[in-house]
């Protein structure tokens, strides 16, 4: 068997454990994790180094010195009622103090508002008064029976990695870290130079891991135990936000941004709403300057001879891999951590880095991330390993990736000799999955599919974040199953079709999403550019698949702006005395392997009620007999196709429908015979320079099929979550 | 027994069985339907006689002669599209040419619109063209790939209801009726020529029933069998639009309403949308002179010493008992086809008539509704007419009824003595509860409860239409509720409280409606000055309750406008980075009287899903544990009270949730003592002059129970559907 390609968790106290492991996973590596130190006899085994930093976090001392200048966010008070003509608001009052304060210094009328969110109207800044020592402001001249709010500025005096890892293992009075703020050139000396002495003094690391740079994922915790966690969003820029950094924007960009342009109406800026142009902006502006301060760090990395990778998970703030300028920072290596294959295609689709390594699941922890035991009585971590694997494998008959790891404590494995002997079984298959893409190519059906919605390329591959924190989105699921399947994905924004057309190189277009949101569009679809590219590019052959409420938007009319494109619409109220059109079920290519009984079956998760056939035009496929919702139909439009489904839920036997769904409106129904076999369980990927054919089995189950190809059908038998490779030629 | 009150359908042929009914079912009046003619046996038998008459459809001789004066509806086609700089749309492509054609005489460049579907824009007139000879609206200078639609006037050829009975019944070469357009002077003169020379022509009708006063419901068909009903709304205005009705609004409103004023995108108005300026002028020009020239009319039945009384079913247009204005018809009485309870209120509170009369169901059809055999095979009609009396009887507790009758073929019940003893015994309690009326209230809470939507009064215990067209709408079921229950209830407008604040008078206010629907209110919800009268009316002490989406407007910030008094929201997909208060369910006044496991069963039908807590504020009383949405809330705010609903489904024990939420709500909790039975299937009402207490049981199973009265429990036992009259003094 070969080595290499996969990094090991060091631990100290454990010497001969992490080197025995060494062995058998075919470890090339061994990382630090946060909470353990390596000992000398592990750092000098000559065995290269991974070591983990946080740069921000790093700095506590001066962090503590220097309160002025910690990292901040706008909040907003809960809207609270007037009675009479004066009202006071404690704008903290819902906020959970450990985390957010206010600093004396700030200029408050340059950067508070107070709205009445009764009028939508910013209230006269002489009309409110804050008191420092009693920690309210006054706001006066209310209109009784109004609701008004008060913006403010706060500064975050505890970073939320340390404060979460704090509270949840009851550290007490273990230091709290501070998050110093980049933006002030103090601060950044006191960085660099932190970083500098820290290479110099850790002469066997190897890898530099950048966990934070520099800005966390917006995480705002209340004061009310039940409300802990109040907003989470790994792609909301709102954690970079201060005072120098809102005065440099005014300087570039010519107008100022105030604290509206995050509170926005209580809903801030979550990834999955439709950005506003002045948030893009803000976006921007923050790239920029995190990749000019990154590169300098990075650079002082390589002036030591090592190498820098980043962690692909905490911090996207400005780093954003898909946005097209991550090459300035000269990363060598990307490290996503992974649940989910459409993670694996996210982390592997990142050009400007020679490195892709996976971090796979489960941790090496007691418990797993909803509480369940791991390592621990009444844990299967082998299990759990397995199944992770499944899942992530699917992209890697697609791509390649260069390593995985693991994370945690090595000395919790020494219980579960399964699992060891599990991971020896996955790290052997991944290499060997790794090298079948060495001056090779997997046979794809290259049709081009376009994932459609407002951030274009630079949510390529996920809608921000894991599957399990929005389980509900269909576009989490539509990536989940792409991930795996022979297709060549891009995503695209409105704004490029709107300006462009939809580019010459797409097949098929993908929206996904919920009436309002990032993945629909909402009122990017007010474009009659937009729709009429999209018509064009149908009626001349294009496909399109639209997904829950693909196009939706309530502006009179029809709910989906393409309806008339699709054959159906939904009802959401508004039309409800326009009788509908009583259509008949109709057998289809897409359903075309399913029995009636599966037909019957099929239920989305996210399925969208109130679908209906505008008339006879769309061939409806599926339906919710009790209801008489349409959950899948398609339909010719001139010489293009269009499918709707009212919901995704990935599943073998759900990615099995989109890929059919993509053949169909792709027009190339004949690619079902090619490498593709006849159980929804088993994909396949076949690499023609070395005639090596993969199918691996995602279910728990044995499968036993054949695969279609195009010099006949082979049967397979694969066993639950297994893989077989034959040699075709 | 008593005896009156009751209408009689007679049938010639069957005159024995027509005097022996009368005698047995105590029936003081005869009628004839739709298809019979009385014999001059029933005729000269001294027995008052009903006659029907349908005006508009009542000279088709002239209507064939004057195909220019027949009434008009504006139409559109379907949005197509251009693919080049030229397109061709026929107008009438999706319509049933049997109803609707396009009269060559119309000045189509004056009437027509078409329009940029794709853009939003009015294309110039003279950029298209009609031609006459093929059908079809040709559109120069098209921009590729937009949609276009032709908005048109269609002229009417075939009178609805006689269209559909035509073609349900086979009627073959049977003549078409046509209806009239009184707008029209000679259309008028031989109306009211018509209707002088029927009333000379029968000198034994005594009541002159107007089944049509002038204008159907809406209703357009299709030209695909799938698609026959395509558009039906009780209340929509559409087919009382003609060129010199858009000539008078002009010259009367000094703007001139356009083909889009009806067609508004494809939506058109239905009543179940909040109308427009536009529209509202629309209704009351129509209004205006649907009374003067119906005054005419009745003035003429008046002069043959003959009753006037209209049927309240098919024609609302104009007719509007709610309106404020129906005393200027002059009718004597007014005639309600009743399903539901809230159709009894429908009928009883309009106190400009003399004479209140139900027409029951079943009526003497060989089938129902459904196509369910009635008096046919199979059919139990006794069984109907029962469950149908037990479900209108609540609401005769309430409000005197004067009279009641059937309709249909008389002879059809001779195979069904069962049926023939059921109607006598529902006459009979028809006429004590009736006499209980007299001179006498039933005790009320006085709880005065205002629904609140976009019509106000003009939609009071009804949001158009029978339960059974829109049982998906919460309104109609909250009004079935109210019909059999001791409050007050009135509608009231949102341009009402926006004016002039929530009324003194009222206690508890209901906003019961889908997102942007006129019972949710959609984009009056804008104003400032509505939401601070709402606040202002809760925080003083007023009850609220909200059901399904309350002031809900997508404008940013909190789906529900409300919703900080209500202290729950929905989400609907703007939010999900929000995480959500961790709230628990809790024991509250509204659930005491139900098990733990009834508390965990109760699903509206109509069930809104996704409303979260805001935070601790509000009482969480019932949730689903499987998706954590919460299902009914209540909240103290300020002196005031807040509930909230996720939906509302008609049924025994859910009215009773609703009674007792309207207690809390009010702050009345301790009227849940004052005759409420502990059953839900039994309610009360009790005449305190007389000293009666009735009980009636709604569901199908005896009830054993016991009713709470100030006095104490009485214990009673009310048969399935029965009844129990005490005397309590």
């Amino acid at each position: 068997m070969k080595k290499g390609g996969f990094t090991l968790p060091g631990e100290a106290g454990y010497e001969k454990l992490t080197l025995e492991l060494c062995e058998k996973w075919g470890a090339d590596c061994i990382r630090d994790s946060d909470g353990t130190v390596l000992s000398d006899e592990i750092l000098s085994s000559g065995i290269p180094i991974y070591s983990t930093i946080c740069l921000v976090r790093s700095i506590n001392g001066w962090a503590k010195e220097n309160p002025d200048k910690l990292q901040r966010c706008f909040l907003s008070s809960d809207p609270k009622h007037a009675t009479g003509n004066t009202l006071e608001i404690d704008p903290l009052e819902k906020y959970f103090r450990p985390q957010m304060t206010i600093w004396r210094g700030d200029d408050k009328k340059k950067l508070w508002e107070v709205w009445d969110r009764t009028s939508g109207e910013q209230i006269d800044k002489e009309k409110w008064s804050w008191d420092e020592e009693r920690g309210v402001v006054t706001i006066n001249e209310t209109i009784p029976y109004h609701f008004y709010t008060v913006s403010f500025m706060a500064t975050r005096v505890w970073e939320e990695i340390s404060m979460y890892n704090h509270i949840t293992n009851d550290w007490g009075d273990r230091e709290r870290l501070l998050a110093v703020e980049p933006r002030y050139p103090e601060a950044q000396e006191a960085l660099l130079s932190y970083l500098d002495e820290w290479c110099r003094s850790h002469p066997a690391t190897k890898v530099v891991r950048f966990t934070s740079l520099f800005y966390n994922f917006t995480w705002i915790w209340g004061a009310d135990e039940r409300h802990r966690s109040m907003y989470t969003d790994w792609g909301s820029y709102d954690f970079a936000v201060n005072p120098p950094a809102l005065d440099e924007f005014e300087a570039e960009y010519s107008y100022r941004l105030t604290a509206e342009d995050f509170i926005n109406m209580g809903r801030r800026n979550p990834t999955h709403n439709p950005p506003t142009k002045h948030y893009r902006d803000w976006m921007e502006f923050t790239g920029k300057f995190v990749r000019a301060f990154g590169k300098k760090c990075i650079d002082i990395v390589h002036s030591y001879g090592k190498l820098a990778y980043m962690f692909y998970d905490d911090t996207w703030i400005g780093t954003e891999p898909w946005s097209g300028y991550y090459g300035e920072f000269g990363f060598d290596g990307l490290i996503k951590c992974v649940f989910n294959a459409f993670e694996a295609r996210l982390c592997a689709g990142v050009k400007e880095v020679k490195t892709h390594e996976l971090r796979l699941h489960p941790y090496l922890f007691p418990t797993g991330l909803g509480g369940e035991p791991t390592f621990a009585p009444g844990g299967h971590p082998e299990r759990d390993a397995k199944r992770f694997w499944a899942c992530v494998r699917r992209a890697l008959l697609r791509v390649k990736i260069d390593r995985i790891g693991l994370g945690g404590y090595l000395s919790l494995t020494e219980s579960f000799p399964e699992f060891r002997d599990e991971i020896e079984h996955i790290a052997d298959e991944f290499r060997t999955l790794r090298d079948l893409h060495e001056n090779d190519s997997p046979w794809s059906t290259e049709i081009h599919v376009a994932v459609l919605h407002s951030w274009g390329s630079l949510r390529t591959w996920n809608c921000a974040g894991h599957m399990h924190e929005h389980p509900e989105l269909p576009l989490n699921h539509i990536y989940e199953a792409l991930a795996g399947q022979p297709f060549e994905v891009s995503a695209i924004s409105f704004e490029d079709v709107e300006k462009n057309g939809v580019p010459e190189d797409v097949d098929v277009i993908i929206n996904a999403g919920r009436e309002g949101d990032a993945w629909s569009g909402g009122d990017a679809w007010k474009s009659a550019a937009l729709k009429a590219a999209i018509c064009e590019f149908v009626a001349r052959g294009g496909g399109i698949i639209g997904v829950s409420e693909p196009s939706a938007l309530r502006c009179g009319g029809r709910h989906f702006r393409l309806a008339d494109i699709f054959g159906v619409d939904r009802e959401v109220g508004a039309t409800i005395c326009h009788e509908k059109y009583k259509y008949e079920r109709k057998p289809h290519f897409i359903t075309a392997e399913m029995t009636e009984e599966q037909r019957r079956g099929v239920r989305f998760h996210n399925h969208t009620p109130g679908v209906y056939a505008l008339s006879g035009d769309a061939d409806i496929i599926l339906s919710d007999e009790a209801t008489g919702d349409i959950i899948m139909s398609a339909r010719e439009f001139e010489a293009g196709r269009a499918v709707y489904m009212s919901g995704f839920t990935y599943s073998s036997e759900d990615a099995r429908l989109l890929y059919r769904s993509l053949l169909y409106a792709a027009g190339r129904e004949e690619l079902e015979s090619s490498y593709m076999a006849k159980s929804p369980y088993v994909e396949c990927a076949y690499f023609p320079k070395s005639g090596t054919l993969v199918a691996i089995n995602s279910s728990k189950v044995d499968v036993a099929t054949e695969i279609k190809t195009p010099n006949g059908s082979i049967p397979v038998n694969v066993s639950g979550e297994g893989t077989v490779i034959l040699k075709l030629s």
